[in-house]
C-alpha cells in the first residue's frame, strides 16, 4: 500500500509541501484539509483588492482546489480537522456543509493551520471581521460598493494596518488610524518609521499614536458606527482590526506536539515537530530559526511558508534539505513612500544585548539629475568589532524598497561593511548615482569601525 | 616642505583620489591638471542630457573647479600633461588657452586620464565628433535645438549606443543603430539581448546589425549627410560613435609605466603602478582584476573610478586600503525595458574555458495580480560541481535591473545557488511574486547542479 499524507491547512505552506511532495513521489497519496472555501490565496494581496487594484477575489487566488485535484492532491475544502491522535495516526475532520465527522488515516502529516488576526480584548470586538481572509474581505468590499459609511477606522499601524488605510484611502474614505505605541511600522526604528507616517500623512490618513482602543460602539443592528478610545471617540462605520497575527496551535497543543518560546509550532531545520516521527510543521504556524538573533521566532511570511512547505514536502519524499532559517526581510510600499528591513533593527539589537554602531544616510533613489530622482534614506546596523552587518532598513521614493535584498545577501553572509563599501553593485544614472546609496551608508559605518 | 601630489585628469578616478587624499592630509599639497574645461562630470549622463532629460550641463557637474578650489585642490582646467618624467619627478603640462609650457614637481602622481571614444576606421570619420564629452555634447544638442536635420545614425548597439539613439528619438529623430555583431549589447547573451532589441525596435530605433559602417559621407560643407554600409546608404544628418572606448595610455606609454594585456596601465591591488614608487593609477585608463575571470580587465565605468580614486588617495595618504576587484556589474535603462549583468555571460563562461550550467525563466516585476506587474527575464551561470553562482542577467520592465545588485552580492560571495534559492529575500505583492525572480531561477538551476 502507498504511504499516505495528511495535511492541515490548503494555503501557502500545506500546499507547497503537498505539491511538492505529490511531484517528487507521485506513488504517494496526499489528502488536504481546508476549513476555508479557497485554498493558495494571496493573504498580502487583500489590501489590493479591497483598493480595488484587484478587482476580483479569484486573482488572488494562485491555485484553486480544482487545480490541486488535477494534480493529484485529495483537496477538501470547508473541512476542519478537529482532532490529531497521533498513536493511532488518524486525524478527526469535520464536513462544515453537512455538519459530518470522519476519521481520515495518515503516515505522514504537515501541520500548516496558519495565522489569525488578534481581536482587540474591548467590549464590541465581536463585531469585527479578521482583515487578512478572503471571505470577510469580499464582505468589506461589497459593504464599500454599496457606500455605507465614510468612515474607517484601522487599528494597528503595522504594515497590514498601513496597506489597508491606505486601501481604504484609495476609495475615498475618511481614515483614521490608531496604534498603542508611539511609531508606526514597529519593525523599524522609529527615525526611518516616521517617514512612513509622513507618507501615510501626506495621503490623507489620520495617524493617532500612542492611542488605545477601549471599545467597539455598536448600532441597535450590531454594527459598529465609532469607537471609542484613550484620545476620545472617533466615528467609525467600518472598524479593521490589524494589530497582529497570532500562530494557529490549539489543535497542536491538544495533539501534543512541543509549542517553542515564539508561540509557534516547535519544527528543527528539516521542519520536523522534534520527537514525533514524520510529522512536520511549515508556514505561519511554525517557529523559524532568526540567523542573527539566535533564537527562534514566528514571522508570518509567504515567502517562508513557501519555503517550509517545499522543504517539508522534500523531506517526506526522501529529500535532505535544511530550512536556513530567516532574517527579518520585509517590505512595504504605503502611499508614496517605501519601505524595506532586515536583519535586526537598532532597537532589537539594544533589546537582545548586541553591541552595535549604526548609521542613517540620505540620498536620492536616481542621479540627482536624472528625472524622477527621490529622497532614500538607508540606515544600517554593524558589529562594531568586526564590522560585520547585522541590520539595514531602507525607506524612500520609487525604487528604493528593493534595495533592501542586497542588504539581506550581506547580512545572511555575514559580510563586514568594510567590504560593503567596494562591492561591485551596478551604476548608471536611471538607477543611482555614482554610489549607490547603500554603498554610501556602507562606508559611513565602515568609518564607524576603523574602515 | 609638505609632499606635492600631483593629479593628471580632471575626472571621477583623478578628483576621487585627490579630494579623499586632502581630507585625510590637510598638509598635503595637490595638484590637478585637466585638458578639458570641466572637471568630475557624469559620462554617464550625456544620453538624458541630449534627450533633454536634463536641460543644463551644468546638472552633470558634481564638482566643479571652483569647488575643487574651495577644498583645496589647485585645479587646472584647459591644462594638457604632455609627459611625465618619472627620474625627475616632474610633469610638463601645456595651458591650452595660451599656448604656454611649464614644469611642475611632484612626489606622489595618480595617472588618471580616463577613456575615449574609438573612432571607425573608415572614410571621413574626421567628422564625428566623441559622445561622452561634454563639450560635443552640448554642440549636438544646440544643432538638435536648431532642428538641423532629422536623421541620426548611431555607430554601435552597445549600452551607449543604445542610450543615445533612444535620446534621438525622444527628440523626434527618425533613428538607425547599426552594429557589425549579430545581437545588441554585447555583454548579455544573445537570448536576453533580443528583449532589449525588442525594446529598442518598438520605440522606433531601426537596428540594423551584422552591418559594417564603411563611409561617413560628407556633404560640401564637410558636414555627414549619409553613411555607407555592408548593407546600403543611410541618411544621417546626425552620425554619433558608440563602438566602443579605450583607456588613455599614450602618456603613460612614454614615461615607462607599464601597460597590462587588457591595454590599461597596470596597478596592484592598491592602484599603484608595479615598480615606481608613489605612482598611481585609478579610473578608465586602469585595469580592475576580475575576480571570476581572474585576470585584469578595462571596465570603463564611474563607480569603479571613484572607488579606485578613493583607494589611491588614501594609500598616499598613509592608508593600507585594497580595491578588491570587479565583476562586471553593470546596468542600464533602454526604452521600456531595464537591463543588468554581473559575473560571466554564458558566451564568457566559454571562452574563458569555464564550465557552467546555466538558466533563464520569465516571471513578473511584481505579483501577477497587482497593476502595472511586467515582465522579467533572470537567467544565471552557475558551476556545475559547486554549484557557485558565477553571472547573472536581468531584463525587464520597472522594477527589474536593480535586482542585479543581489546577483551580483552572491557571485561576489561565491554563494551556491542551493543555498541562494532559500534566501530571505524580500516580497510584498507590489515587488514580487511570493517567490521573487531571482529565487525561482536560483531554485531552477539548484535543480540541474543536484539541489
Amino acid at each position: 500500500m502507498p504511504e499516505r499524507l495528511a495535511v492541515i491547512g490548503g494555503d501557502a505552506g500545506g500546499m507547497a509541501a503537498a505539491s511538492v511532495a505529490r511531484r517528487r513521489d507521485p506513488d504517494l497519496e496526499v489528502v488536504a484539509f481546508e476549513r476555508g472555501a479557497y485554498t493558495s490565496y494571496s493573504a498580502c494581496g487583500i489590501p489590493y483588492y479591497v483598493a480595488d487594484y484587484v478587482e476580483d477575489s479569484d486573482e488572488l487566488i494562485s491555485r484553486s482546489p480544482e487545480e490541486h485535484r488535477e494534480n493529484g492532491i485529495a483537496m477538501h475544502t470547508r473541512t476542519e480537522v478537529t482532532d490529531i491522535d497521533l498513536d493511532r495516526r488518524v486525524l478527526t475532520v469535520r464536513e462544515l456543509n453537512a455538519g459530518r465527522e470522519r476519521e481520515e488515516g495518515f503516515d505522514q502529516l504537515v501541520y500548516a493551520t496558519g495565522a489569525r488576526e488578534t481581536m482587540p480584548p474591548v467590549p464590541g470586538w465581536e463585531a469585527l471581521e479578521p482583515a487578512l481572509k478572503i471571505e470577510p474581505a469580499e464582505r468589506l468590499k461589497s459593504k464599500l460598493r454599496g457606500a455605507e459609511g465614510k468612515h474607517a477606522l484601522v487599528i494597528g499601524a503595522s504594515y497590514l494596518g498601513l496597506e489597508m488605510a491606505e486601501a481604504m484611502v484609495q476609495r475615498g474614505l475618511d481614515v483614521t488610524l490608531i496604534d498603542m505605541a508611539d511609531q508606526v511600522m514597529g519593525s523599524l526604528d522609529p527615525d526611518m518609521a516616521a517617514h512612513m507616517q509622513d507618507a501615510a500623512e501626506g495621503s490623507g490618513i489620520t495617524v493617532m499614536l500612542s492611542t488605545a482602543l477601549e471599545e467597539v460602539l455598536l448600532d441597535s443592528n450590531g454594527r459598529p458606527h465609532a469607537v471609542r478610545t484613550s484620545q476620545g471617540e472617533i466615528r467609525a462605520d467600518h472598524v479593521i482590526p490589524a494589530a497582529g497575527v497570532k500562530p494557529v496551535t490549539a489543535l497542536a497543543e491538544a495533539a501534543g506536539l512541543e509549542i517553542g518560546e515564539s508561540g509557534a509550532v516547535r519544527v528543527d531545520d528539516h521542519q520536523r515537530c522534534p520527537g514525533v516521527d514524520g510529522v512536520f510543521a511549515a508556514g505561519d504556524c511554525a517557529e523559524s530559526h532568526h540567523r542573527i538573533l539566535e533564537r527562534p521566532v514566528n514571522i508570518q511570511l509567504g515567502t517562508h511558508a513557501n519555503k517550509q512547505g517545499w522543504v517539508a514536502g522534500s523531506n517526506i519524499t526522501g529529500g535532505d534539505f535544511a530550512f536556513p532559517g530567516v532574517i527579518g526581510t520585509a517590505v512595504a510600499k504605503i502611499c508614496r513612500y517605501e519601505a524595506g528591513r532586515t536583519g535586526v533593527s537598532e532597537r532589537e539589537a539594544s533589546a537582545a544585548g548586541i553591541d552595535y554602531v549604526s548609521v542613517t544616510i540620505k540620498s536620492t533613489t536616481r542621479a540627482a539629475y536624472y528625472p524622477g530622482a527621490g529622497s532614500i534614506w538607508v540606515k544600517l546596523v554593524a558589529d562594531p568589532s568586526s564590522g560585520r552587518l547585522l541590520g539595514g532598513q531602507i525607506v524612500g521614493e520609487e525604487g528604493a524598497a528593493k534595495r533592501i535584498d542586497v542588504l539581506a545577501t550581506c547580512v545572511w553572509t555575514g559580510m563586514p561593511v568594510q567590504e560593503m563599501q567596494l562591492l561591485d553593485l551596478s551604476y548608471a544614472p536611471p538607477f543611482s548615482g555614482v554610489y549607490d546609496p547603500v554603498l554610501i551608508a556602507a562606508r559611513q559605518v565602515a568609518k564607524k569601525v576603523g574602515g
